[in-house]
């Protein structure tokens, strides 16, 4: 069936309103696995910059009991990097939290209604083979076809037909179902994104602690080098 | 005369006072050695942080157009991290400045009174040489030794004091010179390095160009990659 459509025989079962909905997910899934490629990269990069901002507080803190000449200017930048050590690894724990959330979305759940999907074309494909056979015996001399291979035939379009439409109904069901999980799980995390962003990058570390309990974030350990946030 | 010394034997010119000053030298030019190198470890890792802050913002532009139903989550976000990015090239520009000078300081100017310690080092151990030898020449059996290899020797001597003399006091100059040109800019680099690390990590735009424009620094062009900041 699948040769015969590429060359544009033999006809097809095309329910347009749901191809278009596969398509927009299909490249959505591409979108977001992309936003989650920028968010890890990112992620890494500036837990660079927060560990080397901890070397370099230290480095401080030692030439500022060097350097009496100049205590002052080295003793407050120390604080200003381990401040933002501090606040840093905050606006991690979240920046970890939006990855993971996002990978769960595009890799796990996004994934599953496109295995549905994938079952769907399968069956989608079988049935429309089986509707032409039958077609094409109905439309053949009715004598040269014995009535137990039109019956059989019958039989088989009508087991995939039924294959066809459960599974049809349950990409239906799956695509609206993702798209209110989406919509939610989106809403939330661009959110805490957002808020944690600006408020670390406001230097505000009350409304960054704030945003983590909000969204129910907990650090497990300031230290651990490893991807290292829990997830609730 | 260097394995004479090395052998415990032969006797060595110190200026305990301008030795610890070497010494002093030789290992804050080994802390601050290390300040540059981290520094310029944050300023590459910081550079891809606005790098990818650059391009998550266009990926949350395109998808505030794309999902109507998260539009203002998508577009809040693509806003605040072009803010980022906007900041984030100044900061990068008072890195680069900060770095760049502490290159110099590091590596032109205090490498430059180094220089000058080797010279006087080696004078040093060459007066010593010719001292001990004309001090060998007087203690020995004066019929021995005839009176023009003594007025040689103490030609030597008088010529590789004067040599030695000479560079020890530039040693000193320069060391009081560097002193006091390291504080100057030391002082200068550490307040320009707090001021914008602290305008940038509290949103504070106003003041990191305000930062920018006391320390007469001017960024080159606000897109391109190579460490791309005038000096002044």
């Amino acid at each position: 069936q699948l040769i015969s459509e590429k060359f544009g025989k033999g006809s097809k079962t095309v329910d347009l309103e749901l191809e278009t909905q596969i398509e927009t997910l299909k490249d959505m899934q591409r979108k977001y696995a992309n936003i989650l490629r920028l968010a890890r990269t990112l992620t890494s990069h500036f837990s660079q910059v927060v560990q080397t901002q901890r070397a370099l507080g230290e480095a401080f803190a030692e030439q500022s009991q060097r350097n009496p000449e100049l205590q002052e200017e080295f003793s407050y930048n120390c604080e200003t990097q381990r401040n933002l050590v501090k606040n840093g690894e905050v606006l991690l724990g979240a920046m970890n939290f939006f990855t993971s959330t996002i990978n769960t979305l595009c890799n796990k759940t996004m994934e599953d209604t496109l295995l549905t999907i994938k079952n769907y074309e399968a069956a989608r494909l079988e049935y429309d083979a089986y509707r032409n056979d039958i077609e094409a015996l109905q439309l053949g001399p009715r004598e040269t076809t014995p009535a137990h291979k039109l019956e059989e035939a019958q039989k088989k379009f009508e087991d995939h037909k039924t294959k066809f439409e459960k599974l049809r109904g349950d990409v239906s069901i799956k695509l609206k179902f993702l798209d209110e999980n989406r919509v939610k799980v989106m809403h939330k995390q661009l959110l805490l994104f957002h808020n944690a962003t600006s408020a670390y990058f406001t230097g505000n570390a009350t409304a960054l602690d704030a945003t983590l309990k909000q969204f129910n974030i907990k650090l497990k350990s300031a230290n651990s080098s490893a991807p290292s946030w829990l997830e609730h």
